[in-house]
């Protein structure tokens, strides 16, 4: 089958190297200013692997979309919006897309799933890759189990059937809304998470994933979807990667912030967590962990201050 | 308030000094023969803490029994009917018992609450403390989020007031057999995760989280209890200190067993894990993780192939 794979970071470069491997026709598109995109095109490699020769590198993003009828996302979840304008003005009549990235529009709080629907004005699929994976594993055929969910279950079963393996094994997922936010949310709890670790209460993590679990279950129950996906690979599935690996950008962010030492860029969550506080005003859900993320990120409230107010607030029942 | 704790292993020693450090009247016992008990009192020292001169050391269970009316109980759950039987032939009455270890009865698979109201046939009140916490870490004041539950609120209301502190913090439990069968499950979940380590597949320990809560809430919910206290602190929110910290006993069990590398004793989980599969087939519950983790401990069965059936089945939906 022939795939497409826009955005050539980590993940983007991985998807195609990936779906290569299971022998698929792959063009991977990036930016011509992108450096990501110049390396590879330079040297075929990046920090994680290198680039079979069959997999066609093009900055032509006409080219790329014209190439396949399954095309996969990977780019900044804040980038998505223009992103999806650009596309629009291409023929994508009958295109399935899937959005490899989790985030919220930071500026409304829109599911990216959302976003493309609404700049989109063509027929197509939309779906989206969930779960816990690290490209460092799975370059070395480290397996793990990941999701696919759209709203067209044929399409959810068409790419499970194209990429699945024995290193990743996907689930069909069976709500979007769901594992959308749960995917996102993430991020965010990552983030708390790298808090913690700066403060030196690791050991909170494990009562941050009770707690952190059940608002964003809260979250997803009263936007409509079902709050038990929250408990899926989507979200808590996903904590080993976000909550304790070393890898995770996200944890590794929320550490630096706390230790105040420098970190190259943004991680994901410090987007996410103005969204999540969107969602909270909009639903009427109390989402404590995100807002004392989002105070201490972008109120320059203290850190400690904040963890002590979450975890330590008077008795109660846990349930609350 | 006179507190009496009964048992002087790594936890019990613990909850004396802690109750000490919180204002109460404090005796320890041990049994005459125990290392742990001769090392405290000849040098009033273990490898967490120093023993303060106000907590009086005794090895007659009468006089430890007859000196306080809160007694907290932090001795091998496989070893609590015996002892239950001996302290029924002692005055009871009135006593409420706090029962500090996670497990159940491996023989039978009874939940040790049942265990205590079966073999003590006088009127008392039986607690349980579960959830997240590391004796390492509460002697360094590093704070944590516990539960306590029992079947009298004002039981649980009385010692939530006496024992909650900046350094442990509790939440009222609200399903004692939910919080039972979930924080003796964790250890089991916890040599799962050892197991993970041992074989390089770490980062499975995430789709292990999501699958373990889901298999565990299934029996609780059938026994008749709420699936979602699962996802609480007595057995997600114990996670960070069962799955994944370098102190938990259950996970470095599973590391070495399959690493073939000596280890001091089995691990709690090595018979809670049978008792499961005693709950398994009386509720007609499957318990996929368990069974795993149960044939590689029992029926030397090879892990490699256990984890690989466990996690890379065929494609389906996440909720079954």
């Amino acid at each position: 089958m022939k795939v497409t794979v826009l955005g050539c970071g980590r993940w983007g470069s991985f998807l195609s190297w990936y779906a290569n491997k299971q022998g698929h026709d792959v063009k991977l598109w990036g930016r011509e200013a992108s450096r990501n995109y110049q390396k590879l095109l330079q040297t075929r490699t990046n920090d994680y692997l290198l680039l079979p020769q069959q997999i066609q590198l093009t900055n032509s993003l006409e080219e790329a979309v014209a190439f396949a009828e399954l095309i996969f996302i990977a780019i900044s979840a804040q980038e998505l919006r223009g992103f999806a304008k650009q596309l629009n003005s291409l023929n994508l009549s009958g295109k399935s897309f899937v959005l490899c990235m989790k985030g919220l529009e930071g500026n409304t709080g829109e599911r990216l799933t959302r976003v493309m629907k609404e700049e989109i004005q063509q027929p197509v699929h939309v779906a989206i890759w969930v779960g816990p994976g690290h490209v460092q594993d799975f370059v070395q055929d480290i397996p793990n189990c990941m999701v696919i969910d759209s709203d067209n279950s044929q399409i959810t079963k068409l790419i499970v059937d194209s990429l699945g393996s024995e290193t990743i094994r996907f689930y069909y997922g069976e709500d979007v809304l769901g594992n959308e936010i749960g995917a996102a949310a993430k991020n965010v709890i990552g983030i708390a998470a790298g808090i913690l670790d700066g403060l030196g209460y690791s050991s909170l993590k494990g009562a941050l994933m009770a707690r952190g679990t059940k608002e964003i279950a809260r979250l997803v129950k009263a936007m409509g979807g079902n709050e038990l996906t929250v408990y899926g690979l989507g979200h808590l599935g996903d904590y080993e990667a976000t909550v304790f690996s070393k890898h995770s950008h996200n944890r590794r962010f929320g550490e630096a912030f706390v230790k105040q030492e420098p970190f190259e860029k943004l991680a994901e969550g410090a987007a996410t967590v103005k969204a999540l506080l969107h969602l909270s005003a909009k639903y009427d859900v109390e989402l404590p962990i995100c807002q004392a993320v989002n105070a201490v990120l972008w109120e320059e409230q203290d850190a400690q201050d904040q963890i002590m107010k979450l975890f330590m607030r008077p008795v109660k029942f846990e349930t609350i």
